[in-house]
């Protein structure tokens, strides 16, 4: 059983007039957080005292629930210590050349299974933990148009692999793009990859050693330290303020590990909606000189961002910086259109890399993007989107305020950094029975530690229903 | 410089009509080749007497190109031992932080840089190197019809990120496919991916550790060598025969090094053609049970191939065998759409590392594409392919043997194998003097080793002129 042919956690309450007891009910929800690895394998479910409370039902249903679970092979009883996901669950036994992939065995919650939850929402209802903009906020007539236009030609030039830098159109839009930023690129600097993730990746394969050290934000992206920790190397957290790093913590850092690389979102930081301050993105690129740093810039909120931003590729002149953007977050999430602009000495070596993970990137899509670039029709889209997002984040951020949280960081961009006041992860679960799927601080954290922050979408956290659900939760948490 | 703003390779002869001297022509020549590492840095130029011969230009014209390309930086002249292509010729000077990429200083041709050069060829002469069909041997039409059709509904579907495994529509269509095959897989093994190419990647990345020991074809397929010595694997080749791997070497090769994964092309195998025997493939599957190795079948050429060849993943059921395809060799190089057929044990880490890789893969190609194949409009034009591939294979063989040269293995699918005689690496310069790119021997070799072969796409080899040019070059190395 895998997400695709498991409905999303479901968001419905249990019912005493369905088909279905509610004791399958219940057994049938767990059963869909297991195959979604919601409940990691070697997760404790809750005792039969707490669960009869959390779902209203007596603790006899509970017991017949978890005892459904069992009979599936699903969870298993450990005497005196209550019921445990049992570790092969989530799919059949594996074969003898397959090491286990390790995993925390006690984790609420799995990095990528919650995110690839995010990803894979059944129905429209826009979830707070979104990471994109919700799709009704898009412009599906653009995309028609784009795609139409490109398919509408002789067709010669989509029939080849193409250019291994990427098509040549979109690059070129994508200088005179970097040229609106203060960024200055040839096109033979340029190289298109399959969204901002693939060109992350790209450049630690080929810049990064397994056993290297990496300065990375904290908080900051988990899929991020997923990939840099899964290829072997050592992250070095630096925690984000609201102007940039903590530039003592980052000298210290360079000064006694030698870290390789600092990856950092400077703009709209994902996810405390910051931005770098040009005083600290020139401090940031001293320290880099004098230490020999090579700076990863991921600037995936570009289209969100002010004008007037600070890149530390502007400043730098991409001499030791490479700038990474796409456009998922204002355009085209399953588009997967990505970029990254890279000083000239290493743009080679990139492209090598590229060819030997996809070969080529698929050209139509990047042929479409040209022409929204070229066209303005992006740049009306990205102001329409801006303005949207303005008001929504203003919504939210009343919400966020009537339900008794405050914002760790000002709120900005799509993302709002909220504190409950209690560990977040330890919310999950409950917000799950109530329907809601949230972002806890712990994914947000390159080492494993508690966090009492959440990630809120600011134009998916308007719903009043989401605040009072998460203020119960927290208040059910609180010792009495 | 680049591929992209550098023209290829000139295919045109040297002219004294010009607006350019011959040496200014000259220089142009092999500036471009350096650009295009067609000739890498360390290698050595033709000496002054040889370089003059080859071109049909005086000793004085060549030594004044060599002196405008030492102006030009891009090679160096060492006392006593002739000119030589300067390390950093290719770009300007990497920053400290940036560790040179390690290069064989004799090598007179760098793989990634031929295989990009097939890639990028400028004009649409098809050239015996090429990889894939030739452009004017697909169906834009089909393509046109099919993106159309996507973009054609309320759009709503292709807004978001999709399902992490893949467009839904297309993994039905393909466990449709793999039925016909003989391959039964449910969706939820089957993972999309960008390209065969991104698939073979994301299995050797998740299932291998640096040091690992691989069993792989030889010949094989220099990308796949590529990817996997840079990951840190050893490679471990095994003789390629007419019915299949040397079971012999295989056996042996498993007691001594034990490796986890045996990479091979099961069906019309490149560059041989040649198919694996059911009854080797029986063996196969006995000694992999025997040493527990994993099996990555890699099928780009499915579509090419006759409906009873006998694979791997058909015999084994997906338990051990991982299986991977495509579409790049019938219909669509520069879509990449790609996809993998995995036991279920191991599918769902597979998906982790696609997140991490490129999150999902594009919606649209992969939508377009399952519409190919439910309306039968992939079949009706594999139909075509097939027929006017065998018409112009039964050409090209005759042209290998009137020019007197024979086929290392009998001809079948997209690729011959041919014996020059001589070792074709020496042949790439002087081909490229007359205009051809040829793909040489040495290309498919899992270790560093020279070969007497060269592969021939049996599409794009029927030009009579190659084969002449071929064999002038072949009887000018041969000893006098």
């Amino acid at each position: 059983m895998t997400l695709s042919d498991v409905p999303s956690p479901s968001a419905a309450p249990l019912t005493r007039h369905a088909a279905l007891t509610l004791a399958e009910q219940l057994a049938q929800r767990y059963a869909e957080r297991i195959a979604h690895r919601l409940l990691a394998p070697g997760t404790r479910l809750p005792s039969v005292r707490e669960g009869a409370r959390r779902h209203g039902v007596s603790p006899s249903t509970l017991v017949e629930a978890y005892d459904r679970l069992q009979a599936q092979g699903l969870v298993e009883a450990r005497p005196q210590r209550g019921f445990f996901v049992r570790a092969a669950a989530a799919g059949p036994a594996a074969p003898a050349t397959v090491p286990a992939t390790p995993r925390p065995s006690t984790a609420p919650v799995d990095a990528t299974a919650l995110i690839r939850s995010m990803f894979a929402s059944a129905d429209d209802a826009p979830s707070p933990a979104l990471g994109t903009l919700p799709p009704d906020w898009l412009d599906p007539g653009l995309l028609q148009r784009a795609l139409r236009r490109v398919t509408s030609g002789s067709g010669a030039g989509w029939l080849r692999y193409g250019d291994p830098y990427g098509d040549p159109s979109l690059r070129e839009a994508l200088v005179r793009r970097l040229g609106d930023l203060g960024i200055t690129a040839r096109t033979d600097q340029l190289i298109t990859t399959v969204g901002a993730t693939h060109a992350l990746e790209l450049v630690s394969r080929t810049l990064l050693q397994p056993g290297d050290a990496v300065l990375v934000d904290e908080p900051g992206w988990a899929v991020e330290y997923a990939r840099l920790s899964r290829a072997g190397m050592r992250l070095l957290p630096v925690p984000r303020g609201p102007e940039g790093p903590d530039l003592a913590v980052m000298k210290r850092l360079l000064e006694t590990h030698r870290p390789r690389l600092y990856l950092t979102v400077s703009v709209l930081h994902n996810p405390t909606g910051s931005s770098l301050s040009a005083a600290a993105a020139h401090q940031v690129l001293r320290l880099a000189e004098q230490h020999d740093l090579l700076l990863l810039e991921d600037d995936s909120y570009a289209w969100l961002a002010p004008p007037h931003a600070t890149r530390l590729s502007q400043l730098d002149g991409l001499s030791r910086t490479i700038y990474v953007s796409g456009f998922s977050k204002v355009l085209v999430p399953q588009w997967r259109v990505g970029f990254m602009a890279a000083p000239p000495a290493l743009a080679e070596r990139l492209l090598d890399s590229k060819l030997l993970s996809t070969l080529t990137t698929p050209a139509p899509m990047e042929q479409a993007l040209a022409w929204c670039l070229t066209q303005g029709a992006l740049r009306r889209h990205v102001d329409r989107v801006v303005t949207r997002l303005a008001a929504a984040r203003a919504r939210t951020t009343e919400r966020v305020r009537d339900a008794g949280f405050r914002f760790l960081s000002p709120p900005a961009g799509l993302f709002g950094w909220v504190d409950a006041g209690v560990d977040t992860q330890q919310l999950v679960q409950p917000m799950l029975d109530q329907g809601w799927l949230i972002a806890p601080g712990a994914l947000f954290m390159p080492l494993p530690q508690p966090s009492t922050a959440l990630r809120v979408n600011f134009a998916a956290g308007q719903d009043p229903r989401f605040w009072r659900a998460l203020r119960q939760a927290v208040e059910d948490r609180k010792p009495t």
